[in-house]
């Protein structure tokens, strides 16, 4: 189960495949309850406006997006390994439903971001690129996302090539 | 009640009061059970790879959206007082949650297609517009699209801007 927190045993051999893996004991799993205690939001706030949640706005605001089980993932990526540990990148995928290609499913790639001080190290890649997997594994028959101009690059190295122009109103 | 079919004296009093505001007989209202057989899937055939569904896929997939509640609404154009009347334009407008700006809400618009023997009477702006009206009513801090770079100046007539690039992978 992605959702619950491991075994310590469990913890402790996904960090020595992690480290077999990327040569990183950095863990990319989905979000638990637990995480606004590991600075979430905080690290969300680098991103775009996001007042810090009590404890409780919190817990309601995960229960809200849990219940929309695997059609809401939350990504999050942690050193278990460090002495302090904090969420150091995230990002979520949110799978649409339509009506189009025979009732089909788009994956929508939301609210990336990694902590100032972890960048550099791929861990937003790494986030992104196993977004991408869940969202054709849920078959969806495209996964696409916005950004500005300047990540275009960024988001080539997972795949993405842009498609077309994002519009907003804000109110 | 807009999501079940209103009363025939109703519709008459809506059908008068749409010729009233818009000088139009073409009616703005939530997709109903019964549109598919008014072309809905045909029209949506003019957007993307649409193909045609079944009446019991329809119905299904009808359910699936319909049980996202206020979070997924389809509007469609219609002109009741038509002989054979079918659907003219579409679009739809879905609800996302976030934890950002204190569990915030997103509204996204989506498949905006107009019948092609239909354009250039504003039946799609007229679409997107109440779409709008319906993210802000919902709460939403903003409401966002994809569009081809050629659509940046009939977005901008309900009040988009340009924001920033869209990204995709088709698998």
């Amino acid at each position: 189960m992605e959702s619950t927190s491991p075994e310590p045993s469990t913890a402790a051999a996904a960090a020595a495949a992690a480290v077999a893996e990327t040569g990183c004991s950095v863990q990319i799993r989905r979000l638990e309850a637990t995480d606004h205690e590991k600075g979430f939001v905080a690290l969300l706030s680098q991103l775009s406006a996001c007042p810090d949640l009590t404890a409780s706005e919190f817990a309601a605001c995960f229960a809200d997006l849990a219940a929309l089980g695997d059609d809401h993932v939350i990504l999050v990526a942690e050193d278990p390994t460090a002495p302090e540990s904090r969420i150091l990148a995230t990002g979520c995928l949110f799978v649409e439903r339509k009506f189009l290609r025979g009732g089909g499913k788009v994956g929508h790639v939301e609210d990336v971001v990694v902590d100032a001080a972890a960048r550099g190290r791929g861990l937003g890649l790494r986030v992104v690129r196993r977004l991408v997997e869940i969202a054709k594994e849920a078959g969806c028959y495209k996964v696409i996302l916005d950004c500005t101009p300047e990540l275009r690059a960024y988001y080539a190295k997972c795949g993405f090539v842009e498609k077309g122009v994002q519009m907003a109103i804000y109110f």
